[in-house]
């Protein structure tokens, strides 16, 4: 069958999903539907809206939604938890696709305590990991992000990033099973070998390791993931460092990557400007630290670093481990840190068996009015970087509670002056549009990823349209600098695929070869990460 | 055109190769060609012989090679340098295959101090990077092999492991440029972003990673790649723990992965048994240690264990970084061995600043006679684990120097009784057919690949053909023990994926798969890894 865009589900496909699924497996109800459409797109928007739900509840319940997609022409889009807010959450590329959820696949089939790994299904939580692993009474942190709602492997396939010395977290996946879309089941590395019992501790088997393909792709729909956990440490320290002005950065730039590359810091580091801190973490409104039209003058800037106590710059990173080496690597990140001109380095250290006591009952909601950003972040640190998952930032990422974000979060590297100039490039071109410039440097040894958090109020459509527009602007503007988005939301996914022009786009057309081998109907979430059947043209894209 | 296996090369082709390459480009002198067959094969033995050699020396070259092989029909075999000596070398898995040998593509591309990485070509052998850091004053160590003269891509695109931090070294690569079927070329990652300069540093760009697609595969020849390093540290500690009994492998293995999992331990340490100890350092033949047929007796290896000193195993591993961390480390892991009676735990401190001088000049070849083997096998750690190139142990893999070997490298996990488990049958098996078993456990924190080096007289057709028909019983014996290896000889590649039968081969279904999509004739190395196009059926295989 040729590759084809289907803008709705047939009535013929909707009976046989019923058939294999059972009615309440299927749900093409247009008001059940609006709570999977993108949660920051103007309500009125109808562009990423799905035509139908599935809701299969095993592999087996996967392979046949699959093979009815392709008996029937049904463009699929599936999710985990749905849960990545800031690039468009379960909404489907395509508008009218048949949305996949795989909440009901929720299991989590082992947690090994010796080898610290688990095997875990894509409907399960961060939340419900580190909740099984606590009832189990093992003594092992998992990694998490900031946000505790999301599907461990839906996060993992987006290339995700989590703060404990396990941070990366397509690094710390190892083996998985993959529905395809010829409704073929695979399983990755050693989970080839029936009676292997290195599935989750071998992250290569024999010949090439396929696990790569399956993240940031349409090629599968990832069924069972390994997820690598860590050992309990007797002492963990979270730290910060806070620099006073906007050319710091390129020091703390510098600071921090020796220390990463020189393994003294382990986790990793996110470096966030003030406005994201301030912004997002005081309790207050925009007009608390800027009154008027257009982004945050210059000398409100200033005015926010004095006053907020954040500085221009604050970075957060952890140390794990031996109380004495814990404090050793802390005395050399504090001498190392404290060359830069008004740098404040702080700890906090606790015992690593107290953490759950601790930080495990979910906070109560803050009192309304001013905080301490610098403390409230702290308290979400402390709990991140220990692995506790909570969802205390999910309405603050905003100026306020009626407001969304779009993220744009391009790639640079490690060097100091690099990064302050990314940094200046992308807060003038913010300016220029109107917005403030609220940016988390998410850190390894080599590289960092800038997640930029365009702020805008919900109810007001012509600023929503405004901040979409202006991540294509982002992408557009930033791509000749050479610099490249490592997820996007889903409207502009071309824009950033089209920036990997090396070769005359020879990616892209590797892909797309990919895709047509293993996907010749285009069914599995076509146009995810600017994937394409060969055929189906850009005049056909929505 | 369909895929066939090729038996040589017609005339036609290689007047079109010389074309392309120049005279000197170009190889189909029999006796020239017999320097790349498999160097442990019985002289007589004409499975894995070539009938020619091209020698590209520019990705231009490579690309009008694979045009070329394309439109003649010829099946390629490409090697970087082909020093991969126990699985076979440079020979084609094809016999008559054309083999594409990139010793001439042979540039240090960068290095970059700051950022601590490498770009190379395939021909950069790890001496030429050691040098080419040492003549330009970086003080930035690479991740090494035992044997220096093999190349860094080959050796990485082989899931090759060496022994410092970023001892992995399939994920301290960072970034490829890909020659694929059709003679289209491709960068992974950032590499496709035409201004990016984060190609060696971000290991993801948008969309899914390709690049361990390209590694043990046959789905492109890898013409550049990025290699991560490491900082010289301030102080280096290279340790060893010696245990007398067999059943010692228990602990001691536990007690690496719990080092290793809470990163105490950062590189890879290797648990060697007295056999491959004492057999290779010693500079003494078999007679030494054992007279008569069969294996060696139970009696004798008591005798070895006690008489060489080695005890029955010995692990050797490292420690890096400032002096007093080093200090700290040190005592927690001979604490923590030494709960284990009988065990010798030992160290030599060097500064890092220094290892060039200690360490750079190749050393003198030993004196006949007896020596110390854990004395030996010290100076090789010592060098090894800081990165220096050696080729100490080129000659010593056997019981003497007319010997030749072949490694059977199953993949075990981290736990002291499934160790103990593996290496006991591996001994049982082993000695069942007459072999002695000397094994070197390369251990991550999860699992290990455990190095099974079959030694043999290279002058004895019998003894080679032995050790030949051994391998694939190993392979046969252990594959439903869940073990599967992670390389493997030319000739047993077909043997090895046969074992990854889950969902009837659905692995192999997979690649098949993608091999027609990306190398529809097959002209690609086939049957690399035991992956072949759809209908080159086992008939037709070699």
């Amino acid at each position: 069958m040729a590759a084809a865009v289907r803008e709705s589900v047939s009535a013929r496909a909707l009976e046989r999903f019923r058939d294999a699924l059972g009615a309440d497996g299927v749900v093409s109800d247009r008001d059940a539907l609006r709570e999977f459409r993108d949660p920051y797109a103007y309500p009125s928007w109808e562009e990423h809206t799905a035509s139908a739900m599935v809701m299969p509840r095993s592999v087996e319940q996967v392979q046949a939604v699959v093979r009815i997609a392709g008996e029937c022409g049904v463009s699929l889009w599936t999710f985990s938890q749905g849960r990545n807010y800031g690039y468009g959450g379960p909404a489907p590329r395509v508008g009218g696709s048949v949305l996949v959820n795989l909440r009901g696949l929720d299991r989590i089939l082992e947690i090994n305590e010796e080898l610290a790994y688990a095997l875990v299904e894509p409907g399960v939580r961060f939340f419900d990991l580190y909740e099984a692993i606590g009832q189990a009474g093992y003594r092992l942190w998992p990694s998490i992000p900031d946000l505790g709602w999301g599907s461990i492997v839906g996060n993992t396939l987006d290339h995700g990033v989590g703060f404990t010395p396990l941070g990366d977290h397509p690094t710390r996946q190892c083996g998985m099973e993959v529905v395809l879309a010829d409704g073929d089941v695979l399983r990755t590395g050693m989970g080839g070998v029936s009676g292997s019992r290195a599935w989750q501790t071998a992250k290569r088997g024999f010949g090439p390791s396929l696990d790569s393909l399956f993240m940031q792709s349409n090629f599968g729909i990832v069924t069972k993931m390994g997820v690598w956990l860590m050992p309990e440490p007797e002492c963990y320290a979270s730290c910060t460092v806070r620099v006073p002005r906007e050319e710091d950065l390129a020091p703390l730039v510098d600071t921090v990557r020796s220390l990463l590359l020189l393994r003294i810091i382990e986790n990793t580091p996110i470096t966030y400007n003030m406005v994201l801190v301030a912004g997002a973490m005081s309790g207050v409104g925009r007009e608390h630290w800027h009154e008027g039209e257009g982004a945050m003058t210059d000398q409100a800037l200033a005015r926010m670093a004095d006053t907020s106590g954040v500085g221009w710059w604050i970075v957060r990173f952890a140390l794990y481990g031996r109380e004495e080496l814990v404090d050793a690597n802390y005395e050399i990140c504090r001498a190392a840190f404290e060359r830069i001109p008004g740098a404040r380095v702080e700890r906090r250290t606790y015992e690593g068996s107290k953490i759950r006591d601790r930080f495990g009952e979910p906070t109560a909601p803050p009192e309304p009015g001013y905080r301490d950003p610098v403390e409230a972040l702290g308290v979400q640190s402390d709990r991140t970087q220990a692995g506790v998952p909570g969802l205390e930032l999910l309405d603050s990422l905003s100026w306020d509670e009626t407001g969304g974000h779009l993220d744009y979060s391009p790639i640079g590297n490690m060097i100091g002056e690099e990064a302050l100039a990314q940094s200046r490039l992308l807060r003038r071109v913010c300016a220029e549009h109107g917005f403030d410039y609220a940016a988390s440097l998410m850190m390894s040894p080599r590289s960092f990823i800038n997640i930029v958090s365009l702020w805008f109020d919900l109810r007001d459509e012509a600023q929503v349209r405004n901040a979409y527009d202006f991540v294509r602007v982002l992408i557009k503007r930033c791509g000749p600098e050479g610099y490249a988005p490592y997820r996007t939301h889903l409207a502009f996914m071309d824009d950033a695929a089209e920036l990997f022009d090396w070769g005359d786009h020879a990616q892209r057309r590797f892909l797309s070869k990919l895709k047509d081998a293993l996907d010749p109907a285009g069914i599995m979430s076509p146009g995810k990460q600017g994937i394409w059947p060969q055929d189906m043209g850009p005049g056909t894209r929505h």
